[in-house]
């Protein structure tokens, strides 16, 4: 599993960690929260696996590295808004340690590394709140994540309202280098895919298109999964949250394929599905043109203050022509969207944030919304631009969605089961994307090959 | 990355999940604990990522499938000693979960696929444990391992001091099914070790050899490493526990790479360390051999009632002998042995037990030996027959190691600094394998070439 030397490099220089840090006060500031005072926040801790002297997978508290750039376990920062001053602390170098694990970052490597004003030992943390040198009023912090040791005595106030959701609503807007951070796990994301796809004909078991998948992003960069891959043949496509990966391919008819990589905590979240032996058969296309037509449409529309719901809605029109061509629906199209039957091939939402989460912040989904056709939708309202959002429409044959909806007279009425018996084989398309918004377009940072004809001459070599 | 065709096939048949629980119940009673009860555990649970909507890494509770060779997270079991009665409980279906995941793991499926007496859902294991039906003395559980909502109150007595050391030394002996399930970790492991010696002449970084390995794993069937994977190249080898595993390969000599995978969450541990350009220089060979030796030498001291302390300090002994051979240690062999000089370049235990833990339960290690070569060992005592350890000498040059030791008289006189010079672009070298340990021998389940001869062979094509 060699790199691709074809790769973009990734981005070079430093996080932008203090500019996170002033758009986060301002932020506060215009939403009512005080306009001084100190940001505090702390990194995820070092845990040990239960009954084992293993540390656990370490996954960076995202809070803390948008401000600080910082993937150190056990580390601290604090920013005084008025003085425009951000300070790192990490663990201090334990010589026992250094025998066993060498040098970790030090003081000085952390502040060259990193876009901070100041870098001390975490064993200092305390020393420097309580500082007579800032004028202390009010402290900001994320409640349960302020350590039993740390002290906040010597502040006016705590305010353990403002800091969390600030940073969740920063988060939506990317700023260049978050982009390039996406961008990168994308690059690496969208290779990995091409490599599955040249050897999925030879493969024979899920498990091994898993395999080159996670090999070729840890090979070029991608240590993390953004997220649990799911690589489902035949009609394991129709189950949403498919987990198993380890099924014999045989003689199946298709893949979906849904992973992406984490490039310095930013991810990519990427969609394929094709025929296992290199050809469409003639209901896999039919459902495959719908699928790209939902997400060109919808593409079409994205701009900066697009209505979410209105792409989502959208998609549920192209799947409604598209599945009305095909005869596996019936009715005239305003009856059908009002009917929404369409949620029975497509019950999830258009899409989600994309950022350091795979479900980024910020998105407002409504859950408690009674209307199928929205309650499942990840982002409600306006798209600014610099957002990052995953386009990912989808069609799909499942059983245990279907199958009660045609013994629903709201829904069976509308879907003609002698045609749809054709379709189940095809299991389930979703083509997902990552797209940037723009104030007059968007941008789509997956580069993995997207139309049949790209996917098709790929599978076949 | 495609699967080996020529691995042998898993186990099949249900892992022994009732013979594990009589043979806990019987080791509570040898040992002065009650000899009627109910053996109570559970399941690792589902947790959450802190703010985001993803599951953690789940990890099964080893306690939990010892007794039980059931995977699933949010079980239960009990164990009804006097009835010899083994009652599993799993989640129940949620059928709003169904339509997302598909149908998850049934009561009569549980039945069929798991060693045990009875299923229910786990919505009736306080009904069960209130079950007048079962004589109800005493119940053992492990502390902090008991859900909130889970009632003892029909039991007389509580016990949560005998359950977990009964399990963590029964666990030490391992039966037929769990020898056949560290062995396919291994013969997968050692295929994904292979596949990275096949192509680390084109390799230029060290996440290529990662990324190789990680994915043949997978590609085989090993969902999961048993422990995060050191591919440490150069001089990076002297850092026993190195994680960055991202630095370029260059112009650098050796690789180390400590890599094995879980299988049904049994381990494999092994080491290979190697030229990258695919031949030895005469330093590396030289160090190569002495390390060769000591692993040898200790595998055949091996049998049942051996005491590891004896073969670990054979191992230094061999050291003894080849570092005096190259020069790089001067004096006499008893004397070196009596100054423990050899800690300084073989600081780590000789090995552990091995099985649903890397670092496997029951090893009795003594951290507080004042013995600098014995301190680090985490198996102390005689090994008995059906257990599996790690044969793992090596020999390191570490700069956190060696310099402060040429500094400190009680070492440096026994250490040629000129002759030490030309050994430490060798890193370091270690040799690990899997043994299991029988009543008159013990048997190499590492299947990963060996000696140099066949590691180069396969190096060169």
């Amino acid at each position: 599993m060699l790199a691709n030397p074809d790769l973009p490099p990734p981005p070079n220089g430093k996080y932008p960690a203090k500019a996170h840090a002033k758009r986060v006060a301002e932020y506060i500031k215009d939403h009512g929260g005080p306009s001084k005072g100190v940001l505090y926040l702390e990194a995820q801790k070092t845990k040990m696996v239960e009954d084992d002297d293993q540390a656990m997978h370490f996954r960076q508290r995202r809070f803390f590295y948008y401000l600080s750039g910082c993937p150190l376990p056990d580390s601290y920062l604090t920013y005084d808004i008025q003085k425009d001053h951000l300070t790192l602390f990490i663990p201090p170098v334990d010589p026992e340690d250094v025998i066993w694990s060498g040098m970790p970052t030090t003081v000085d490597e952390a502040l060259q590394k990193y876009d901070v004003d100041a870098c001390y030992p975490s064993s200092e943390v305390n020393t420097h709140l309580s500082s007579p040198s800032t004028p202390h009023s009010t402290i900001l912090a994320i409640p349960n994540q302020i350590s039993d040791h740390i002290t906040f005595l010597s502040f006016d106030e705590t305010d353990l309202a403002n800091l969390k959701p600030a940073i969740e609503y920063c988060r939506v807007v990317k700023d260049e280098f978050e982009i390039a951070l996406i961008r990168h796990a994308n690059a690496i994301s969208s290779h990995a895919h091409t490599e599955v796809m040249r050897m999925v004909r030879k493969a024979r078991n899920e498990q091994e298109l898993m395999g080159t998948f996670v090999g070729a992003c840890i090979a070029n960069g991608g240590r993390e999964q953004a997220y649990g891959c799911i690589c489902a043949a035949g009609t394991n496509a129709a189950t949403l949250h498919y987990v198993h990966n380890d099924l014999p391919l045989d003689d199946k008819l298709n893949l979906l394929i849904d992973a992406g990589c984490e490039y310095n905590c930013y991810c990519a979240d990427i969609t394929r599905a094709y025929p296992l032996k290199g050809r469409f058969t003639q209901e896999s296309r039919e459902i495959y043109d719908i699928v790209d037509k939902m997400q060109t449409d919808c593409m079409k529309m994205l701009k900066a203050g697009v209505k979410w719901e209105d792409v989502h809605a959208r998609a549920h029109q192209v799947a409604i022509e598209g599945l009305l061509h095909l005869g596996i629906l019936k009715g005239n199209k305003e009856e059908l969207f009002e009917s929404r039957v369409t949620t029975v091939f497509f019950p999830h939402g258009l899409g989600h944030y994309l950022g350091m989460d795979c479900h980024d912040s910020g998105g407002d989904a409504n859950y408690a919304d009674p209307d199928p056709m929205f309650k499942y939708l990840r982002v409600r309202g306006r798209v600014p631009a610099g957002a990052v959002i995953t386009v990912e429409p989808g069609v799909y044959f499942c059983r245990y969605i279907v199958e009660p909806a045609l013994k629903d007279e709201k829904f069976s009425k509308y879907i003609d089961e002698k045609v749809l018996e054709r379709y189940w084989a095809v299991g389930g398309v979703r083509i997902e994307d990552d797209v940037l918004v723009k104030e007059d377009g968007c941008e789509n940072l997956t580069t993995a090959p997207r139309t049949w004809e790209e996917v098709e001459a790929l599978i076949n070599g």
